[in-house]
């Protein structure tokens, strides 16, 4: 991974799972020894506090808790994309700041996802409000585009006005839209914009057209195989090696998706508490689960993962 | 009003407005102000913290504070519906006591709505793990259904299995679909269940049917009409009253909802504060402030209420 101050990271980001005690609180322990393994195995950087880490499902003292135990467990913020989304200005703005006080820049911004069909002057209003609240030239946001759980576009043209406003501040998008096009514009329009795909299906494509990488979901399992398409993306094997980890990411998309992660995790550790879910998530059922299991078998690349488990 | 111990209080609820100062932050003084206001002009009851209460912007603090400013301007707390909804489990639990510890009993909740289609059982497990952490038989959950803001629907499938489970506890119901059907089809079959609807347009069906009456948002002007059906549901002149207060409705809704209610409790109050927009809602353009009040002088029975402001 290179970093420059003027290009935003490249590589692969793992949208970090939080695992839950039984009391439905983030257990601290197994979060950062995940977020540990994960930098071990093939992630260049981290992206905790997303939809798959269910951050909104978490309070907001909640959040800055497990921003503090990465502090403190001296992960490398400056390689973390932290989720600081809220409905809530104010919350988006504590979480935004703690970012920095913790030492990162990069914060990745849901936008205002209660209100439906807002206004793009609402909207930008929410995003200049947030900017302007922090204030501090460090600090890179990544605007989070999943319109089928946010049910709220982030559009181009609000991102050209945000950019046009805020310069490098606005430094890039997450595209979890899975529609390879919403990216592919937006790099036409901004060369060099630091667009991380969604799902690592489109990984080598991203990289092809200049993208930053990816910040995903499943690579909290798919994150070597990930990395060796990150690894050989300019090289002849590279499509051969996307092809492996598109049919992984694939097959865990259709299982209940947050379910059937936190039950991989769970084999990867051995602790059980990984399956407790935070409703409305939930956890598979056994059939899933023997399923889920049985078709990552046909994945080459995952044999000494599930092997190792 | 009657309120007995089992069945729900019936009557016009507002929506209540949440006035912000230049620092976005909730205006607690001019919020209760406006509560009085409510109650004195043909509120039965307040639903304060809601979608028009622009709850879902708010940090907890800031919602919780608007709780204590109404315990301490002496409020009726019985006589309120509270928005204790949150995606955030920690964050629903931490209201619904604190509107219990003021006094109340009645809280409405939202669904934890980032997740789009969540199972049932994922649903029924977090309202159920909502309940049995508060623990307290005086409480009334309301449940929110608003499809079109929410994107997940409270199905009568659901709510038949709350109240399978908890009884009394489930009270009722604000239907802001806008479909009258599922309010209809939800009294049949649960008689006697507080259903609101979320329009005064069908408060007549509604009381008819034999459902509690509407918390709406724009009882926060329509309110004095909106009473005057309640007063006279069971007799021959009710159609006539309903008749001009869904024509009251219907303008309101033609324009941006937020900000059209929001210009008009500023004109009736002279406060000018309450025209701050917290984004993503925005307030009018000039333009659509003219209209929206050129067309309001078409309804006979706001005639005095504007001519008053």
């Amino acid at each position: 991974m290179t970093q420059q101050s003027s290009s935003p990271p490249r590589g692969v980001y793992a949208a970090v799972l939080t695992p839950v005690g039984a009391d439905l609180a983030p257990s601290a322990k197994a979060f950062i020894a995940h977020c540990r393994w994960l930098l071990a195995n093939g992630c260049d950087g981290l992206a905790p506090l997303g939809t798959t880490g269910e951050a909104n499902s978490l309070s907001l003292a909640q959040r800055l808790g497990l921003i503090e135990a990465m502090v403190g467990a001296g992960l490398p913020m400056e390689r973390c994309i932290i989720g600081t989304g809220s409905c809530a200005l104010a919350d988006a703005v504590t979480l935004t700041q703690a970012v920095l006080a913790a030492g990162g820049t990069g914060a990745l911004l849901l936008p205002p996802f209660y209100y439906k069909n807002p206004s793009e002057d609402g909207l930008f209003a929410f995003f200049a409000e947030v900017i302007e609240r922090i204030g501090d030239p460090r600090l890179r946001l990544y605007l989070y585009h999943f319109p089928q759980m946010s049910a709220v576009p982030v559009t181009p043209a609000l991102i050209q006005r945000l950019k046009a406003a805020y310069g490098d501040t606005i430094a890039g998008v997450k595209d979890s839209s899975g529609d390879w096009n919403y990216t592919a514009n937006l790099l036409k329009q901004i060369p060099g914009f630091g667009a991380y795909s969604g799902s690592e299906q489109f990984l080598l494509d991203n990289l092809r057209a200049g993208g930053a990488g990816c910040i995903s979901a499943s690579t909290n399992i798919t994150a070597p195989l990930a990395h060796a398409v990150f690894r050989a993306w300019q090289q002849p094997g590279a499509d051969a090696l996307q092809e492996e980890l598109t049919q992984a990411r694939l097959i865990l998309q259709a299982f209940p998706f947050q379910g059937g992660l936190k039950e991989l995790v769970a084999r990867l550790t051995g602790d059980r508490q990984w399956l407790t879910p935070l409703p409305p998530n939930r956890a598979l059922a056994p059939a899933e689960r023997e399923q889920l299991f049985a078709r990552l078998k046909e994945v080459r690349g995952l044999e000494p993962l599930l092997k190792a488990a």
